[in-house]
């Protein structure tokens, strides 16, 4: 299963959920991770955001896709890497 | 077609590139977009964007989704409504 997970949190939080995303998926750009994982990690990382977020204030936004072939991404302008624009 | 726009752009050109994405697509949170588009519909909003961004230092991520059933989407938290957040 290929996911693209956003979150838009309080800037006291942005740290620890951007932090647990990485450990699970690939960082995209400002707010945006994605990668391949299994609904069983995805599981164990949204429970580990959910004791980094607050749920009466933060979104944490999950895009499942079934097979990545029916997804297809295209980047216009610059494909920034992994690292090089974290906080 | 169901689209996700994600853009990485210089903060000069944030209102520039959102106020595009907007007639286009919905906005989800921050620098996220989506929603159900033709492709000749998104060549023509990449066309707009093309003429606000800078290819040498910004970036604009398009997720295609062939078709919406392979796409599951859940909130976690709160789910921001259109406008509220809006810069």
């Amino acid at each position: 299963m290929y996911v693209l997970v956003a979150y838009d949190v309080d800037i006291k939080r942005v740290g620890k959920v951007h932090k647990v995303l990485k450990k699970y998926l690939t960082w995209t750009q400002n707010s945006l991770f994605e990668g391949e994982i299994t609904e069983g990690l995805l599981k164990q990382c949204l429970a580990e955001l959910a004791t980094k977020a607050n749920p009466h204030v933060d979104s944490i936004y999950v895009y499942r896709i079934a097979n990545p072939k029916n997804m297809k991404k295209t980047v216009y302008g610059v494909e920034k890497d992994f690292e090089s624009m974290f906080l």
